[in-house]
């Protein structure tokens, strides 16, 4: 499923993303070129989806480092550090992001001898490799994430964990796609995904789209349609998964997973190594991003639909505790409880 | 606080409320009084609220009533029964609309033998009546919950069971306006409540309205809000109660329920005693109302939010596991578990 989430044009110097804030009313690629606009199209959601802000970023650092006039390694650095910086501070919770720009500057640094049009070349073939690596790392979550499911099993997802929020297949929706190319005969359920709707605007339009038998409930409705005995299996993404398995992800996530857990529906967690960060202990150390009220009393709205000026609660997104995953599901196989993922 | 929710002008035959599709943005006022507007009314939650649909029901019939051309009981009765029957197949869900309408039934037939005339002053005295007994007991309801409940605490309530819901204070909101008369100090939080947004458009306005601190949120980050420690107790209302404890309420309500049990938070239902239904095992004999599609994908947007023609799950209510509920607070006291409402 190529929805064009993110594509590097080397030959205009631009990276082509579908404009995510637009879907499923209208398609429309934006055609990206400067820092500023890399950092916009994060900070507004243009591009999203750990995987998919990854890859960006890496395209985004090559094309910010053919940009930067230097004749010596030290003044390029410098530039290219603090485009780097710049970037890592659209959004705070997607460890992907920080992951691929930390890439970028090794492969910078590990080429600081040669001659720019060189590092500018070693730069090029990692954003590749990232993009490249990602796919493939998507389509191996989703057959590690089948041995677990069974044909005419009803599966729920929140948010988008899509071929829209990755290079392809997506993570949470890998499984979905590869079980639908295979004949499995899922039933889909999206949560819609309040406040930005990510569910029902992006993941009911990509599986419905690759002809899935989808539908899509409100947030609120996950107990009335676990209690009605539809849901099988959860399949969500991850944002950045700590040291003892603890799971930010989209704002929501820990309520289904509490709600799985009450009815006893295996709640799995799919997402590529990139997105494991041992370095946090647990999470209660992962940065939380919150967003801007206006996201919640009015921004999908015709009419305001809060009070003026009411006082908003708007985390982007929450922790799930490891005790409430079943399995976390990578491209290298399938984690267990307990979970301990070192250094 | 009266909102204007539910008012009888008895000169003009008419009930007067305020159209609760169009807050917070228009305050409109509506006059009713044919059976089809009444019956538009419900179905069209232009009145909605457990407690307040059963003072509607019953002023409607009253009026109803009135327009009966009959000279002898049994022809009046026939018509009445008609009307009765009609508003009754508005909603399932609520208890309190065919309690109401039963009562009213039940004076008709106690003044039988009576003159017509007689027989209308006993509906419009027990319609009166039905709206006090309201009154009184969100009141009675508001002091009971108070004994649980702290000065500073932090509250979280899910849909709107308030003042718009009832005759005055509301059910889950009673303790809230009391405490706030009192100098409490509550910070409240409300829950969205998708589809139809009564907590951002109903809740918020009327506790902000009367000077509360309140903070909104989307219904999917209970969770997160429950792990930062800010709720100190949970007050929803109920739009029906079985013998066991099950309660049937707005559409995520048990979501909510689950999630307090997990953090350890108090989870209150609050309602009248009309609302029990001892006649009701337990919550898997509730009929639960399923809505228009629409009101998921599109209702309160500006444009389309979810791919055209996409299968929805868009259950009105849920049923709340007895197991989950701490206490249920009605105008003659305080009832804790094991739960047994008998007839």
């Amino acid at each position: 499923m190529d929805l064009g989430t993110v594509a590097l044009s080397d030959s205009t110097k631009e990276i082509v993303i579908i404009d995510q804030t637009k879907l499923p009313g209208e398609k429309r690629m934006l055609r990206l070129s400067s820092v500023e606009e890399f950092y916009n199209a994060i900070k507004r959601l243009e591009v999203r989806g750990a995987p998919a802000i990854g890859v960006f970023a890496g395209f985004a650092m090559y094309l910010c480092a053919c940009k930067i006039e230097a004749d010596d390694f030290d003044s390029f650095y410098a530039a290219f550090s603090k485009d780097r910086d710049y970037l890592e501070s659209s959004r705070p919770t997607a460890v992907n992001l920080s992951w691929a720009l930390g890439r970028m500057d090794r492969v910078a640094k590990d080429h600081k001898d040669e001659p720019i049009p060189s590092i500018l070349e070693a730069l090029k073939s990692e954003s590749i490799l990232i993009q490249k690596e990602d796919e493939e790392a998507c389509k191996a979550i989703g057959e590690n994430a089948l041995t677990l499911l069974k044909p005419g099993f009803g599966l729920l997802t929140h948010c988008n964990a899509g071929a829209l929020a990755t290079s392809k297949y997506g993570t949470a929706t890998a499984a979905m796609y590869l079980g639908h190319e295979r004949g499995y005969d899922f039933h889909i359920y999206c949560d819609e995904t309040r406040p930005l709707l990510q569910g029902a605007r992006l993941t009911a339009y990509e599986l419905a789209s690759a002809g899935m038998d989808v539908t899509l409930e409100c947030d609120n409705m996950v107990s009335a349609l676990m209690a009605s005995g539809k849901i099988d299996a959860v399949l969500v993404g991850c944002d950045r998964v700590a040291a003892n398995g603890d799971t930010a992800n989209k704002i929501g996530t820990s309520v289904v997973a509490l709600t799985a857990k009450h009815y006893g529906i295996p709640f799995y967690v799919c997402g590529p190594m990139s997105t494991i960060d041992p370095s946090v202990k647990d999470g209660s150390m992962i940065p939380i991003e919150e967003r801007d009220p206006d996201e919640v009393t009015s921004m999908w709205y015709e009419r305001p639909m809060a009070p003026a000026g009411i006082k908003v609660f708007n985390p982007a997104f929450d922790v799930t505790d490891h005790s409430l995953i079943s399995a976390i599901i990578t491209e290298t196989g399938v984690f267990y409880p307990p979970f301990s993922f070192g250094n």
